[in-house]
């Protein structure tokens, strides 16, 4: 049996080990979840929500062993609080959003006057949930729990980086039978990932561009249907007039959360000529309060980089920018290793541009380039330079003209007068323009919906004879 | 420049040649709809259905002369008249239901109170459509004009089998010169398929389910969305106590409707045991008044073979089945040539099981294999026994029982007490299962939404500053 090491990003020790879900194993648990679907898909909503809400209960119960776990995970402690305590109530909206979907139809009067049309709605059966490790137990949920309210079976399996919340969480769905036959996390690295595509009928996978592009083949190689978010370069664009102090505070926040490590934080700034010294010195003071976590968990703000394969990356792009003529003004030039961790202060820099990777790539970093337009079209078009297309913000003085510039960015979501607001607001339904996803919403009622396939029931009640037959 | 010479199916000669659009000049047409498109989706809603309105006149004053290439095209003549019937008033069946769309919606409040919703939705630039050619004009049309409504442009590729409606086709949109600038229809075979793809930013394909596979896969490559409805291999089941003369009649014109050329037609028809005798006697007598419409057109309902490449289809599947023991009842064992034409009369088969060809593989033809079951969950198991899942009829005394035993059966339409009805009511919301397609449904007002990406604005009117910043 295959056992992979598992790093602590605080002290780079592997003192963790996975035995990933494989062969044999993983067959056997497709079929049990497989089983138990029949029963859950016939099972009344009512049913359904009352289960989900034992969940939420139980979870509570188990909420410091999981938030212990994701802390070792992760090495942050703020953002580990924040998942686990969202959890509870993530379960209990998505309990609510879910009855605007089943609610009952009315019959449709048919262009042919004797047929009448019902609706009904048949959910896929299994779905596969493929999740990252930056928000590990948020995001190995923001699909899962829609599916299997919709009345699928779930199949989970997070990422092989941050695997320790895992059996925490799983005891919480073990004091639940009704909910254990129909959702399972396990363990799992690539190869479980491969090996589940052909045993799903919906996969969803929320993770880079490069392996959402290779899910995809997978999932047209066997003939299902893939939902994607991938990675995002979100820009903020600063116009004169805007309120820069809070233009500052918010693109800080929205830049250095969770270390950067976050779709959609906020990984270039435009700001308009004229206010670019200004901006840049607010920003700048601002930052200088921002503390590393280290050796004190709890002292400072920005954790460890979760992932070791990020460092390159981020250095990478870092080296790219000061030999192509950027400057630093605030932060540092290299990751630190502190500890057996690696770290890197919010970094601002400037004398950017595009042919740098630092404004083209997906950092994942606590990064901060800035660069100025000089007009709005200028500004629109450097928004709109880039493969990805998640999210945007824009800070403006009347935010009736920010909606009209926002109509004009390609991105599914465009917070106005703060930033990364989809982190924060979930009833905004967005979809991932150009590489940063493929498929529908998975905010608001519609993302319910993807789970669910529309049945139309096509019905002669009368028995008379219709007019088109022949003979 | 390449030349497809394309057979005319009533006579077998190679009287029409096909110049794919391809390289150079297809850029070209993209980069011009492209172009269009920029208008097309800033123009008010209104414009839009104003442009298609004349479009369903323009296309009124055309309609003999698409008439006569359909007939060509397809060596059936009732068929063609549905098609070109049809076309004016599903453009303006469109211009209705995309108002629902497209209504102002209120802005959401949020979980955060100081932050607004605003939704919008975006269309996707530029939709690819690939069709095929046994309904050549409306199957051309049925993802097109949704798109259309919902402000793409739309590049279409009809199959190169039955290619002579394109230029009067072409001749009805070239009179509006707003809609030309975003709509064309272009000549190309499976080679100019491939270069279209990676050239727009959505594709529909209507099609088989080995062509279907391929193009999901170059989807996938090529990272955009795609919506496949491919074959079916419909079961009808008839239960004791149902009407047998209207079973019969239906079962009939939904197995044998445009010569089975039709991806919804019946292929497999199940009857209760004890009422076998009786309904296989009253087919026979109604498949009996069914003629070959040769040597005169006009004389009989059954056309030609339209591509040539399932005339062995169909003879391996009858060839398998008779040697495995299946008897026919009515009807031909062979596909005869007459005057250059393929053609085979409507064909009744006794004693086939799933074994055969027959029972799992899509004829395209007017083939009725009959089996017999002895009780509900037999019948349920027989009609999910198949790689397919578009659709399926129930004949049944109680049309809420067979409402039920529809719940059953894993397809996305189900026509009770008729058969093949989604050929003819548009209202129903379907979905095709298992290899039949991918995909939401291309019928009622949710087929608009499929070209459409929700764009949420999450917007601060207020510049008070927000709790979760720091520092």
């Amino acid at each position: 049996m295959r056992v992979i090491e598992v790093r602590n990003p605080r002290n780079g020790k592997l003192d963790y080990a996975l035995r990933p879900l494989e062969g044999y194993d993983l067959k056997e648990e497709v079929a049990r979840l497989r089983k138990g679907q029949l029963r859950w898909q016939s099972s009344p909503l009512e049913h359904r929500i009352e289960v989900m809400q034992r969940w939420a209960e139980s979870f509570s119960n188990h909420k410091e062993a999981v938030l212990e776990s994701l802390i070792l995970d992760t090495g942050r402690k703020s953002e580990s609080i924040l998942e686990v305590n969202l959890m509870s109530q993530t379960i209990l909206r998505w309990c609510q959003l879910v009855k605007s979907i089943f609610k009952n139809q009315d019959d449709k009067t048919s262009n042919i006057p004797s047929i009448y049309i019902k609706q009904q709605v048949q959910p896929y059966p299994l779905v596969g949930v493929i999740s990252p490790w930056n928000f590990p137990l948020l995001l190995a949920c923001i699909d899962t729990i829609p599916a299997i309210l919709a009345g699928c079976s779930v199949l989970v399996k997070p990422s092989e980086i941050t695997p320790r919340f895992l059996e925490p969480l799983m005891a919480s769905i073990r004091e639940i039978p009704e909910l254990a036959d129909v959702l399972s996390f396990v363990p799992g690295d690539g190869i479980t990932g491969s090996e589940m595509i052909p045993m799903v009928d919906l996969l969803c996978f929320t993770g880079s561009v490069s392996t959402g592009k290779s899910i995809y083949m997978a999932c047209a190689r066997n003939f299902i249907p893939c939902f994607l978010e991938l990675g995002g370069k979100d820009p903020a664009l600063v116009f004169e007039g805007a309120n820069l102090e809070h233009a500052a505070s918010s693109i800080l926040w929205g830049s250095i959360v969770n270390n950067g490590q976050s779709c959609l934080s906020i990984e270039r700034v435009y700001v308009q000529k004229n206010i670019e010294t200004a901006f840049l010195d607010i920003l700048k003071r601002k930052m200088e309060k921002v503390k590393i976590a280290y050796p004190n968990m709890e002292d400072g703000q920005i954790g460890p980089i979760i992932a070791e394969k990020q460092v390159s990356i981020i250095q990478e792009q870092l080296d790219d920018a000061l030999a192509k003529g950027a400057k630093i003004i605030s932060g540092w030039s290299a990751c630190e290793h502190l500890g057996g961790g690696w770290f890197i202060k919010p970094t601002l820099l400037t004398g950017v541009n595009h042919q740098m990777k630092i404004m083209q790539e997906e950092s994942f970093g606590p990064l901060i380039p800035v660069m100025s337009f000089d007009s709005e079209e200028g500004a629109i078009s450097l928004a709109n330079e880039t493969q990805f297309g998640l999210s945007a913000a824009i800070f403006h003085q009347n935010w009736e003209k920010a909606y009209r510039i926002g109509m004009q960015i390609e991105a599914g979501a465009i917070s106005i007068n703060e930033c990364a607001l989809t982190a924060l607001v979930h009833e905004g339904e967005k979809q991932a323009f150009k590489m940063s996803g493929i498929g529908g919403t998975r905010m608001g009622p519609a993302a319910i919906r993807r789970f669910l396939r529309q049945k139309a029931f096509l019905i002669n009640k009368s028995e008379n004879p219709s007019p088109w037959w022949f003979p």
